[in-house]
């Protein structure tokens, strides 16, 4: 027995430094201002740490993020920060209006069901060729129509004027826009609100820039 | 200025008899007993009835369900199903309590980010050869997954003896691995809460082979 009790609580974060997801659930922990634990997963070494047996038993999707939390062990991004949502003080996550509640969740499950899933590394493995292509096909459809619901939605934030889970989806995955070279222009929305959140410390202290597990080389 | 105020405030479900996101709602609205309204949308039909302008309006990513519901429109099945859970009374669809919530959730995204999205219309027409082979490897993949956690969460339901969203998205998935024929042999877990939902009224009256755009010959 080593920790003490704090130590023991702090919830333990399974991610990759550039995997969207795992930035998604850093956003929030720090939004929330919630102390964790960060254990590296290296998704590209030794053909994919996220393939070990040991991983599996943590995930047995074999993907980032997962947490160990409060003596349960979660997967899925959005599971994970509702979880922190319901369970922790802090800025709530989802709005107390239903309505608004509502919006947040369209918009998160638009990015998080409707364009993640198809530009994440298993598939591009699985597509082979033209990989670039089929990713920014998908991006670019999915931007579309969530440049449109946004400017239906959004304030200062995607979602009026208050931040949300919405947010939490919306920078990670322009961040796989640019990495896979779309052009933001006809994305004014997307850009400004993107901009917007990136000057908020929780978003920088959690880019995939400047984590631990972060190669030298991409540091900033 | 026709209908009564019953009628006026019935939500209206835009969706397709065989579409296993439109049936995760119909579910839900049957679960809750909510009276609503349907208007079919022939993903098929004129090259597909989604992509018009008109329904374009109602969800700009041109796909099923969508919902017009107390003045606003919503898509994304999960975001709909939460906002009927939170605004009307009936058998509640998420747990009180939050671990349960949680794995709720984790089994909802990984049957709706994890599973569905990569074997879904559009991307099966992107893929144009061996469809049914990319179907079936994302299925059965995220099928290894969703047994292995249901192994630990499942009780006579998804997560324990209360019926859930997590039981509203597994059968529709199930129907659509079935589609693809899909052996369940190796996901016993699978097929056991499948069989017992499915004896139940609200998954029977909500079937994609009893809806009212459900073609004469797939009618059972």
């Amino acid at each position: 027995y080593y920790g003490t009790m704090a130590t023991q609580t702090k919830p333990v974060l399974y991610g990759y430094f550039r995997s969207s997801c795992s930035w998604r659930v850093r956003i929030a922990l720090l939004l929330k201002g919630i102390a964790y634990d960060q254990v590296p997963v290296n998704l590209i070494k030794d053909g994919g740490q996220q393939l070990t047996e040991q991983y599996k038993t943590l995930n047995p999707m074999q993907q980032v993020p997962a947490m160990c939390i409060d003596g349960i062990t979660l997967s899925q991004s959005l599971a994970i920060i509702q979880y922190l949502d319901e369970t922790r003080p802090g800025p709530r996550l989802l709005p107390a209006e239903p309505k608004q509640r509502a919006q947040v969740r369209m918009i998160c499950d638009h990015i998080v069901s409707g364009i993640q899933p198809l530009q994440n590394l298993y598939v591009l493995q699985k597509i082979g060729t033209d990989k670039v292509e089929w990713a920014q096909h998908f991006i670019i459809r999915g931007f579309q129509a969530l440049e449109n619901l946004l400017q239906q939605t959004s304030g200062k934030y995607c979602v009026g004027n208050e931040i949300s889970m919405a947010d939490v989806c919306l920078v990670p995955q322009v961040y796989n826009a640019e990495r896979f070279k779309v052009d933001l222009t006809p994305f004014p929305t997307i850009k400004r609100l993107n901009q917007t959140l990136l000057e908020m410390e929780a978003f920088q202290t959690s880019h995939p820039s400047c984590q631990p597990d972060t190669p030298a080389d991409l540091r900033v």
